[in-house]
């Protein structure tokens, strides 16, 4: 299922359709097959594909296959690599995620103010996230190979995530930045200023006719529905809801009995 | 380990020390032990505490324990709820998290757009994630129970995050926010779950007395109100206003001529 290493640069090729195409999610002496499993699949719902199992301390197994749910193809074109340097040769920024800063002059970075530069750098060149053993982490010797470590805030008294939600936290991030830069706003088919006016007016004169608002003594009535309508935001369509509404009641109070 | 409930609004203590002390995760109808587990890892890796398990659909066995490996005392701390509505019932601001896009949403946002307001709110009030089972999600019903919709972002061509790490992806949002300091929202003396419910029965009610809403052909008009309402979200003062002018129509409608 997991290939065996032959040529070492040319397992992982570059594309330019996304960036996300382009980053690697390393996995370094994993121990459990489920881990492996359920990274597969939290790479694939946040786009990632590439994973690459480093000295992995498991087989890829029917756990591994279970967990991965629908991301099994993620798992059958995992590579295999003995080392760390094997998995990193062409890569242009490495990131390792640890729970702990350690006395290395490394930059350390959360995973919200990395994503943007691992993300321009992956437009063209591959870029790769580090991840240790689920015991163990990674040793110094193995963060000192990556350019910068990834620090995911946590709660001091209990940092420590299961390896395939750090997965999970750091792809979502990456999506997250990468659609934040490209997504449109919602459509919002919004009423013009000039209905809104008329429905207040509608509104205030409807109150007054179901002696719901005293003309002489408004109070703070109209500003306040106002306030409410405007965090609101009306739709033309909800706009004509409203005026129905109120036309609705002073009907029914009109009508002959 | 799970209490059943006795008195439904003196279960959650609300705390000031964090606002993440006063988010709740409500998981409905949840299958799989092990996600209970997970589930509880990961929001004590994120400072999450509050957990509250609607309708099981399953024990709170070894395997979850297992699963929680150091974040048992989240498990064991759990309220069990036999409803949506008792779980969310002292909650100003609730969340459901879905992968869909449904034909009238509430106002639908990215984890990191909702997180600001959920902080916020949470530092004097309850606040709720909602997150549906493994199979089915949430039902119609239930998302419009809640005032908005979380949609993580994530893989059109799969998105099927695990129920463990779709909480770890919203617990992480909101730690992460709060750490990166939140910008403080005006005041706001938001309404319950319970009168905003309130409400929506007292408006049905009075719609369908004014002849503006047919019981027998009630087309989309209650959802999309729901949904103009969630979108506003409301004050305890506004509620009294919205109730006022409802009995004020009736009212006017059945007097004697």
């Amino acid at each position: 299922m997991i290939r065996q290493l032959e040529y070492p640069n040319a397992y992982f090729t570059l594309k330019t359709a996304s960036p996300l195409d382009n980053i690697r999610i390393v996995l370094v002496e994993t121990s459990h097959p489920g881990n492996i499993g359920s990274t597969a699949r939290a790479m694939k719902t946040m786009g990632l594909s590439q994973l690459c199992l480093v000295a992995p301390r498991c087989a890829v197994d029917e756990q591994a296959r279970a967990l991965a749910s629908g991301a099994v193809d993620v798992l059958e074109s995992a590579r295999a690599c003995a080392t760390l340097d094997e998995a990193l040769s062409d890569v242009v920024l490495s990131a390792a995620c640890t729970s702990r800063r350690r006395d290395l002059p490394h930059p350390a970075y959360t995973p919200r103010q990395a994503a943007p530069e691992l993300l321009e750098r992956a437009r063209m060149e591959a870029v790769a996230l580090v991840f240790g053993s689920e015991t163990f982490g990674l040793s110094n010797e193995q963060l000192a190979k990556c350019r910068w470590l990834i620090n995911i805030p946590a709660n001091p008294e209990y940092m420590s995530l299961n390896l395939a939600a750090a997965v999970q936290v750091c792809a979502y991030e990456l999506r997250s930045t990468l659609e934040d830069r490209i997504m449109p706003l919602p459509a919002f088919d919004a009423a013009t200023h000039d209905d809104i006016e008329a429905l207040h007016r509608a509104m205030e004169s409807a109150l007054i006719d179901l002696d719901f608002l005293d003309p002489a003594n408004p109070k703070r009535l109209m500003p306040r529905l106002r306030r409410f309508f405007a965090r609101a935001g009306l739709e033309k369509e909800e706009l004509a809801i409203w005026r129905g509404i109120f036309a609705a009641a002073l009907k029914a109070k009109n009508r002959p009995e």
